[in-house]
């Protein structure tokens, strides 16, 4: 079977989640570059669309039983595949109310943070005149108060427990993001803790951004 | 064991998604009311906070098998725990590859289009001057258009072959708000036929916003 193709850009915290979740199951793959800078945004071409019609990044390519190839979407839909795929090093919680919780974190941030701080909506609201940069601290400074609270009261080591889950995939990117927007994270010391934990393991040391094969080398 | 308490707005389309697949497993739910508009939103309360540190609906208070109660939040989440608690008729596809495309349409309209026209989003535009309808209709207008591609290869009856699956739970909420906001939709033919198709469902008709104990009466 072939490995499968991701294609990422180094910054995307939505490809950064799906490459930490490749490197938990210690799946290989082969690494594509999709700049989301260059010539206005390779995901735009028509040779992008045809890989996801979506113009985003992540996309994985896999190869069926029977090999055929498929071209799967959404960071969220991709890790689940991979879940169901390679069972090992399991992302969801076995407990239903645990893997209830850390869905929910993971939604909170894939869809209550991540989606309205993203580079094709940020670009609108540049055009408006609108501050980009103070309308993403603001928003994830909102949303992190809430997350925050949420994970005082569900987190052990990690998000939820001592084990790590799909909150902890999305929490890390999302961490680096509010980094990037200057967001003041001492506010936020169960969200720095947790993501500081996270950042010993090695599976998430190989899906960081600095180390990309696309990542720019320091000049 | 108690029946679940949902925490719902009629007009909500993520409290509409999660009304779906509580009528289409059959669970029987006791139903809380949550206004979005009154006194600027009874969400933001305090009271409600306690429900919901987000601050948003739905929620579902659920009681395990110990009797202890838990607060299950965001849609896709409480969706997923019906799934497991109540496996039948099954919203995930039992092809994997069938199943990542289910979650990835779902999730482009979960974290793709309906993120960027909340309510929230709305009203923070609003006050920087932003026509929020125009934005909002110029928005799911997009989004509709490599939607509308992507179900032309997906769908059969509905968008994935002919079974219900997460992403008609996901569709029939989104073209809910499209038509408020007056998307043309001639423009998605595809899109249109599977709405129009499982509007004929009894469970999304139960669902459905013009039936809920809170929506008002036409006067």
């Amino acid at each position: 079977m072939s490995k499968p193709i991701l294609y990422s850009y180094f910054r995307s915290s939505c490809s950064y989640r799906v490459r930490i979740v490749l490197q938990l199951k210690n799946i290989p793959f082969e690494y594509k570059a999709v700049s989301l800078i260059k010539d206005g945004g390779e995901q735009h071409s028509s040779q992008y669309r045809q890989v996801n019609p979506f113009g985003f990044v992540p996309a994985l390519v896999i190869t069926d039983n029977d090999g055929k190839t498929h071209t799967l979407f959404e960071s969220m839909a991709i890790i689940d595949y991979l879940e169901q795929k390679y069972p090992q090093n399991s992302i969801y919680p076995k407990d239903l109310i645990d893997r209830a919780s850390s869905l929910a974190i993971a939604e909170s941030i894939t869809s209550g943070i991540q989606p309205v701080q993203n580079l094709e909506l940020l670009k609108m609201l540049e055009k408006m005149g609108i501050d980009k940069s103070k309308w993403s601290k603001d928003w994830i400074t909102g949303k992190f108060q809430s997350l925050e609270k949420v994970l005082e009261t569900t987190c052990g080591k990690y998000c939820i427990g001592n084990t790590i889950s799909i909150a902890d995939i999305c929490l890390v990117p999302q961490v680096y993001n509010a980094q990037r927007f200057e967001v003041d994270m001492s506010k936020f010391p169960t969200i720095t803790r947790i993501a500081n934990e996270l950042e010993k393991n090695e599976a998430f040391q190989k899906a960081h951004p600095s180390v990309q094969p696309d990542t720019p080398k320091a000049s």
